[in-house]
């Protein structure tokens, strides 16, 4: 009952960790042309599939970019945000494309290596074949507060100081009383200075609703307001052990509620952060592309593989 | 590369006309349990695959409510809005289920007549196999202009006099001087009396660019502003020439600019419509359902279809 329709065809999965969602390519050769504007299309709601960002699954075998990390990971996350530029690393990203790995029988359930652009990442996919909803957990590393001077968010007539945040991606965090005054959010908060971020930021408010409990909603750059982030949900938590005084390291276990769900971070005696979450693939299929979008491998390459 | 995943599976197809956008269920034994829940899950953008509505392919032969019309059309469309609501028809929905039916080969290219809620739609695809992207026709009928005494439509602290056009969905036309007085249309204007529409009502602002070209935008019933809407390009041209003292009859071919593109109104002598504009799939694929939303058939109809 789904017959073959003629195009050239890329498989695709679609999934999404705590509403936060992604098209994911399978690409295991390194065969497909992924410039901005086909990103671009493919992410636009109505024209494409539609989605917060896009992962294309590639060997790092197969992909010069990734080939430095081929000892330590079979996989190399190629983030692409909306807008069709690149990302090093994706929180809820990186933990969908852990479940399609192990979904897809790619990989075992329980610890992988996953490379990115941000190095290699682990991750941990709670074997809960049944359900496919089980947790998935990724080592986000230590955030950095780069302390680069003063940092300002402006929403409307509103300002707050703003915390700088590295997670591999930039991050500016501001501590709120009320989540509303952040507004609706479709237009981008103004930092400033702008030369804190020469690459953009992705802004973060935050309320405290306990010692350990945040409620947080998020500006991505590249992206607009999503339903969850990542890393917005590791940095609002060093944002709020620096303003408890819990400078860089000391264990503890945060609870960070998004629009789209609810995610835990977990700081271990060095700092370093383990987020976990829910990730879920939805649907499957193969998406109609021009043949020009497939772009033919070095004939020894495809030898070598096939 | 798209290695099978465990769960219970639905075909779907994603596709849009004038990036209106849908997504097609076939279900041609009327197998699926399509509950509100269900399809604004699935409309759901983040967490579903996303649509500005849902088109269930189903044989007129198998869903007793499409059983009136076996004998003139083959498939029926099952429109749903994506809060879950039915509704009769959608121009570039069935546009879109035309397309379908012709790339997957279960109708050849040309005419062909499809049932709805509204009763049986004559529409024809244009044979351009090649391409995937050629324009697709449908009798639209004719407008009825209830009148049923004066509707306003208000948007903060404008108001306009509308004009209640039904296409076998309700709409309030307004004929404005600038397409930005509408403003965001993320929040539904105003009409007043609600009494006119006690089905809700979809409201299109257009402006006269000349005699025979309209630019419009659309707030649809149960959506939202949607980057093109049929009905509502067929409604804005009965008021257009209502507007210029054409009632009821009179040839005209009439071009129809919306957000997301170009629609093609013609009205023959007995005042009844075609809209023609283009209509593509987009991807194609598997939902990965819980399997209590799949229906097991009586075992007779089974039997008697495979």
């Amino acid at each position: 009952m789904t017959p073959a329709l003629p195009l050239a065809r890329q498989p695709f999965f679609k999934g999404h960790g705590a509403e936060n969602d992604f098209l994911l390519l399978p690409d295991p050769g390194h065969r497909l042309r992924l410039d901005a504007h086909l990103v671009r299309r493919l992410c636009d709601r109505r024209t494409g599939i539609g989605a917060d960002g896009l992962l294309r699954a590639v060997r790092t075998t197969a992909d010069p970019e990734a080939a430095a990390w081929a000892g330590e990971a079979e996989w190399f996350m190629d983030y692409r945000n909306p807008d069709g530029t690149t990302a090093a690393m994706c929180g809820n990203g990186i933990r969908v494309f852990a479940r399609y790995l192990v979904d897809s029988g790619l990989r075992p359930p329980g610890a992988l290596v996953i490379a990115t652009r941000a190095g290699v990442r682990q991750v941990h996919v709670a074997d809960r074949s049944a359900s496919l909803q089980g947790p998935v957990s990724v080592q986000m590393g230590r955030p950095r507060l780069p302390g680069s001077g003063p940092v300002d968010v402006t929403v409307g007539r509103r300002r707050w100081p703003a915390l700088h945040v590295d997670m591999g991606n930039p991050h500016a965090v501001v501590l709120v009383e009320d989540l509303t005054h952040a507004g609706d959010l479709r237009t981008a908060p103004t930092v400033t200075p702008a030369s804190a971020y020469p690459h953009g930021v992705t802004v973060d408010f935050a309320v405290r609703h306990s010692a350990r409990h945040l409620k947080v909603r998020v500006h991505e750059r590249g992206v607009g307001e999503t339903r969850a982030c990542g890393t917005g949900a590791c940095a609002a938590v060093a944002a709020l052990r620096h303003a408890a005084g819990e400078h860089g390291t000391g264990y503890g276990r945060y609870t960070v509620d998004l629009p789209g769900g609810r995610l835990h971070v977990r700081v271990t005696a060095d700092g370093s952060m383990e987020l976990t979450g829910p990730a879920a693939i939805v649907a499957q299929g193969t998406l109609h592309l021009a043949p020009t979008a497939l772009r033919r491998p070095p004939r020894a390459r495809v030898l070598a593989r096939t």
